[in-house]
């Protein structure tokens, strides 16, 4: 039932269809992607997929992040495990995963490959991501708990929904790919906190492409291997909550992507904010921080001593302390090894205890700081609460500039903005 | 633990500690592998794979069923997919999987590329075997009953194995294979009667390459993404039987692979040798014929009424009734639609019944034949069987001219008797 309603879906949406907001969200989620994308290619992760690509050459049909053309399936998983190389990309929470490092490279490099302008392409990436977050919220929060990782595995599906409408597939073609590429899917949270995260991306965009490229190429699975019996969801603790598929096409869980402005994993961002929002200052006296979060986020970035700048992405100790000592949690300088050995962090990292209650949302916290004469405050945010179009644009645009700097962050937008230019993307990074 | 192990036999096993006649069983499983390659290239599941690659063209590392030569792990993926395209070649039954399909695919192609020999190809291809075998038994039943295909997920493992040991890694470097490749290892049994199936064996020797090549380049996921908390194995119903790994490098699980005589599901196996054994003319007037299998089989090959080949070679009704009526169950092109819509045929397979006993292993079937008059026969058969290695020799030599031809079938065989030739074997295929 979920492929035949996705595979409709994929083929069918007019472009015009889609709201004017929706599309606007979407150009920004690129801005942010390109920008995390072009800032990413010297993490040791984005390297070791460069230089597998040049070592393996090939037809020059997809631009490569750091460089290089290289057949479309190769670019789709080098430039997803680039742009997730540094953990800064969206993240859409009901879907549990990071929707466009999975989307937006499997759609750029079929773009290339097929000559698409760049409406096609915004629309293809728009049809992948709505199919990616579907597909996460079908699958549910057991598949998560489970284990599995959204981002590749729900991602594979958004990829391949990308590539299958770049190529003019019609719904049989498209529920054939879904059907491929199920068998294909992956994606662990055992590989948290290395590069084996970033790399999960890269192979949800790549198997989505390659999917489609097979069954171009005359492959038939079965087209029913997402929910048949022993299909991807039954055996990856799917839960197959078919509410997932309410109102698509009439509304966009696009416009719920949340998007990150401290470089850090998305768990940790409502403590942040909360934080921000207490007006304290960095040189008080505190004697414990006391967060307190959804229980999921317990196993995800809740690392107690991280030794590394990549274990303090995953850390509510580090980070509390962090912020309240005044470095920056929106730059990516700040999480580094040498920080994670600073006594004075250490010393108040220590003094940082976190809890879990299940009546929070997963994009709620609650954090309550006690000083050393006694006084304590308690502070609360939540990300669901909407931010304005133009206020997210600032924010986004500002995030941009600090990545890659300003000509290329407006370079970027140049790109994103005017859609009729070609999707070769190759000047720009 | 089991990474642990694993790594070091992979990095350190020396050849001259393979008894002669286990280096004899891989080099016949090497010949059955690659005549089932070279007969399985016009395929369509074949045929779409080569044309995927040879758009992607590449550097030429290495060669193609089909002909070209294209990057390794491109090579893999195609020609894991060719070679199990007639489902043809061999299997494990305790590894519940098609161990030469995913792992000789991977050392093939790595041994192309870094130049080895055909010695280190064989003890490479060996090891590999070995290590997919005993992580397909590490996983268990209960990996397969959910709807895992080992072929495509132990074999993974099994194909970074290979892989690794031709990179001359150290165990540090194999066991981040292993890390590697547990991220992206995948294959579902819902593929099952699809070019989905064939599929996920070249899917398991591409991830086994590509996590190889990802490690020499610097890349580092978890290390036990195998059997840590969320790893493979507790993320996909693995049993984690750490008996799996007793006598690794003494006993060697190699030497009890099954090679198929007949060309469908080896689970039909037994019951056909049955029959076989029956003395039964297939001119006799056949009232019911009632097949008695391990419950496992029951989801696997047990389709009622296929209406093409390929669901033919799963099918116990219609390979008892193939048996019966005089067609020759070695021969590819019995299993074709035709037949499946043979008036005579279908009278006889719908008096077929299909019954599971746990009490029998799953190499063992019990057949009962009752005729017009009747009269009952009850034949048994167990593939445990032990067959004499010269039986098995000229058993696999005369299954590889009947695929291939004398000429190809001989070439073969030098090429693979001799293991001081270079690996490259375009010119053979």
């Amino acid at each position: 039932m979920i492929t035949e309603t996705l595979a409709g879906f994929v083929a069918d949406c007019p472009a015009h269809s889609v709201p004017d907001a929706t599309k606007h969200m979407l150009r920004l989620s690129m801005l942010d992607w390109a920008a995390c994308g072009v800032a990413g290619v010297s993490e040791p992760v984005a390297q070791a997929c460069h230089a597998l690509a040049l070592e393996e050459g090939g037809v020059a049909q997809a631009h490569l992040f750091g460089g290089g053309r290289v057949p479309a399936r190769t670019a789709a998983l080098v430039n997803g495990a680039t742009s997730h190389a540094l953990d800064y990309d969206d993240t859409h929470f009901a879907h549990i995963g990071h929707p466009s490092v999975a989307v937006f490279l499997a759609a750029l490099a079929m773009a290339e490959r097929v000559g698409a302008d760049g409406v096609a392409l915004q629309h293809a990436a728009l049809l992948g991501i709505e199919t990616s977050i579907r597909v996460g919220v079908w699958l549910g929060r057991d598949h998560y708990q489970h284990g599995f990782h959204q981002t590749g595995t729900a991602g594979a599906f958004g990829a391949a929904a990308a590539a299958a409408r770049l190529f003019g597939f019609d719904a049989t073609q498209v529920a054939e790919t879904f059907g491929l590429v199920a068998t294909r899917a992956s994606g662990l949270k055992a590989q948290f906190g290395t590069m084996g995260k970033p790399f999960n991306a890269g192979i949800a965009a790549s198997n989505g492409v390659e999917a489609a490229l097979l069954v171009a190429n005359g492959m038939v699975g079965n087209p029913e291997g997402l929910e048949a019996a022993q299909g991807f969801g039954p055996t990856h603790s799917g839960l197959a909550d078919e509410a997932a598929l309410e109102g698509l096409g009439d509304r966009w869980l696009m416009d719920s992507i949340s998007h990150k402005f401290h470089a850090c994993c998305h768990g940790l961002h409502a403590s942040l904010e909360a934080v921000g929002e207490s007006g304290l200052s960095s040189t008080l006296d505190v004697a414990k921080i006391e967060v307190t979060t959804h229980p999921r986020w317990m196993s995800v970035c809740n690392q107690q001593a991280p030794s590394d700048g990549l274990g303090a992405n995953f850390s509510y100790r580090m980070v509390m302390a962090m912020t309240v000592l005044g470095h920056d949690t929106a730059a990516l300088t700040s999480y580094s090894d040498a920080l994670c050995a600073d006594t004075d962090l250490v010393a108040l990292r220590d003094r940082v205890s976190v809890f879990e209650d299940a009546a929070l949302t997963e994009m709620q916290a609650r954090v309550v700081i006690t000083l050393d004469d006694g006084s304590a405050s308690e502070v609360f945010h939540d990300l669901d609460t909407p931010i304005a179009l133009a206020d997210r644009e600032d924010r986004l645009k500002a995030k941009a500039v600090s990545l890659v700097g300003a000509a290329k962050a407006d370079a970027l937008w140049s790109w994103i903005a005017d859609p009729s230019q070609p999707t070769a993307f190759g000047a720009l990074i």
